[in-house]
């Protein structure tokens, strides 16, 4: 019996397997400051004990990214490590709140599968879970990628293209935020005065700023995340490679675009739900990352007077500015786009 | 209303403002851990939780500079945002001792506006506190710096220099450190046996060696600091500038050095106060750090016989040793001479 | 009196010398997180606290070569500051489980001495240990290194050469690892069935996966353990040598081997002892680090049916794949090949 894993082929894979992956892992205080150092987030509820408290959170919640993050590493070695590419996300919500001690772990079942015409790859879509360890879901989502066969006379045993919802239903959002205590929130320590009724659907918001990437930041976080696909860390498999270099991971550029979507979105302190998602093109050490956002949409809580969600359309770019707010040119997206992610976020009333 | 922060410009700012700054930010052993991989200190009392029990303290506090680097960074987005050049500090002086768990804020007041001769900027004198979530203050120093102004032809509503002490004043430190069971200092594991006799006013040290700085290093101690000066991060932005480069933030360069001075000055366990600082040239990526220390004087504490003050003259350099203790040539700084810091320190006796 | 310290040179140690170095180190959940976005490293038990609970652990233990490199990094100042080469490890024994907030000390004494031919270096033999705060030894291992006379005619007081096992006995090992709850071990958790059993004597199993790493990266790791040692962080120094570049930390690569060492190894999740080891070749940033293992031997630990010693040999390479295995060419090592380390390592029955 092979003592390594070579990872699974698109064959491998069947309708319905549930596949429960490796490592546990127990989120701290360590990987907070791991990610401060990594991406310079500065929403307050994440950065501040106190903050977090005089709202009624028992002390500052894990970034949700960084639990998507953790979670999603934990799927790589079983779904996507012989993966040309990863395709797509829809269908994420954050279900429960994440504290520093937590521990979480990852499932995966697959829902969908479709070869493709050339026969060399398939598409595999997987709903993956992340959960506490007393047993709570934390993180559902869907993604598919893009897999490479062992054997291209391989069949699958069933194909299905699942059906995924195009946006999250904001009825569902809100699990992983206690109510809060809105008289708490002061406006003057979470950087702007901006509430949910500050925004208005069509907004378009270019969040200035822009980070360079040093290979040593990509792959400190990437390892934090345990996340083991090749493609981030080895150079000289790379350099033989059409692409010749290093690629970032997608959800490094995720996180840096959060990061700079503070200046302008400082109180949009929770993503709730990421209802699509597309990594346009690769990021490499050396270059700058953009931001901008658009207000897609607005919704009210069932029940909930304490916060309201904006569904927000967060795009990065590489080596270009985003004061004029690129997105398509026609069917293709503008050169310099990179992501391209509609997700939920709430906000304080 | 913007959603998001131009900075505010010279003619912004009005003598007496205070300006309350965001975010809130808890620091924890993640942030002690960042800080010792950027910097790699030894001072035995921020290192170990033995070794300051032994003295006395609950545990190791949080290093003086880290500190120093939190509240420098919130007042970032406020005060220098469109800041040409950091001028140089003052009258600084730290309070309270600040413990892992704690969460700290900051204020400014302004306390000076003098416009520059060439009517395009103008220098901003600010006093900043440093405050942690039981209102004590923690920290207070002053800086000034030179600021662009939007328009050439505005004036500042007044104008005024403010008097600032050329050194603190000794009887005045102290106050963030906790009165410290002498005999319980373990010579051995500080790593010198050098107390408050042992050295002399004028007395100069070669701290001997070198440390060569990476982007990425530096990128992660900025961004740990929620410090958002654009001139740090954005490759694409510098590369059009005349520096061409990204700037390391000047903090960077007097930790790196306060870490090199361990070798020469172990037992000097707590930075009291900031005299004045200048940043006398830019530090880049690939250089490499150098530092040395001058006695400039020695002080009793009032009341106080367990540690005494020690008046020091840091100087760091970039590709350029210092057993020569680089310092002054005529009226100019000797080439490769980055920073002049003065400060007070306490030791035991 | 000096304050800086110049490290001792061939001449300045005599046999039974007992060194107390400096400086203690609380070691936290932040140094955790560093190591694990150093190396990614993937164990359960050290990743999880939930995991290590389930087994009868109070929380995650620190991995053990982090305490490891802390140990040895208190050691570089007073034994190899004026080091050549760092020339092996033997009788290394982890005796103590260390967790977060424990606080490390070490001591050496000084085992043997030997001049070599040349009269301008000797070798210094060590016995080194670290301490937790409690007093408990926590790690012992003998290493020997090549350093410097500060005068060619000075000659070593006694010479002695130590006779050192060339591999720990297995009924030494455990001390370090508590009796573990067999039953509570999650194989599908730790990411692969393999227990004891799985293992054959001559295995050889090649970790696939590549790791590249960079200057800012060796930086971080070795200032995170206060290992001073000038080679790795002088750029401006080493361009002037023979070598041109900074060197990067032994025990970087030992911990990248060890990480990479998962895919095969995921089970084995304990270092006991350091049977042997050598640096065969230096590691350069931009290089990409490769690793396979061989299974030497196997024993039961006495009186104990919930673990076995797996006796692996640890080989890395850079810029080289390790499919075939490469080891030795004749006398020489391979060329590519940059660690060969004999260890025992624990894993469940």
């Amino acid at each position: 019996m092979a003592k390594t894993s070579a990872g699974r082929y698109f064959e491998d894979f069947r309708i319905g397997d549930v596949i429960r992956h490796a490592v546990p892992r127990t989120v701290t205080t360590g990987d907070v400051a791991l990610y401060t150092a990594l991406y310079g987030p500065r929403f307050a509820v994440q950065s501040s004990d106190a903050f977090a408290q005089a709202i009624g959170y028992p002390r500052s919640p894990i970034d949700d990214l960084l639990v998507f993050h953790v979670v999603f590493g934990k799927t790589v070695p079983d779904i996507s490590l012989n993966a040309v590419a990863n395709l797509g996300y829809a269908e994420g919500r954050f279900l429960a709140t994440v504290y520093p001690g937590d521990t979480l772990t990852a499932t995966s079942e697959v829902i969908g599968l479709k070869e493709n015409s050339s026969r060399r790859t398939g598409v595999v879509y997987v709903r993956s879970t992340g959960w506490r360890q007393d047993g709570t879901k934390v993180l559902e989502y869907v993604r598919w990628v893009m897999v490479n066969k062992r054997d291209e006379a391989a069949k699958p045993h069933t194909e299905l293209v699942p059906e995924l919802a195009t946006t999250v239903d904001p009825a569902s959002l809100g699990a992983a935020c206690p109510s809060i205590h809105a008289a708490g929130w002061d406006f003057g320590l979470s950087g702007a005065p901006h509430r949910f009724d500050g925004y208005a659907v069509g907004e378009k918001i270019d969040h200035v700023d822009g980070m360079t990437v040093e290979d040593a930041e990509h792959q400190l976080s990437t390892r934090l995340y345990q996340n083991t696909a090749k493609v981030h860390f080895n150079h000289f498999a790379q350099v033989r490679t059409r692409i010749g270099r290093r690629l970032i991971y997608g959800g490094h550029v995720i996180s840096l675009a959060r990061g700079l979507s503070y200046n302008g979105l400082a109180n949009v302190f929770h993503v709730a739900a990421i209802n699509s998602g597309a990594h346009v093109a690769p990021l490499f050490a050396g270059d700058t990352v953009f931001a901008w956002s658009e207000v897609l949409g607005k919704a009210d809580l069932p029940g909930r007077s304490d916060v309201g969600a904006l569904r927000l359309r967060l795009v990065a770019t590489k080596d270009r500015t985003c004061e004029d707010h690129p997105l398509r040119a026609g069917h293709d997206y503008e050169p310099g786009v990179i992501l391209d992610l509609d997700y939920w976020a709430l906000i304080p009333r």
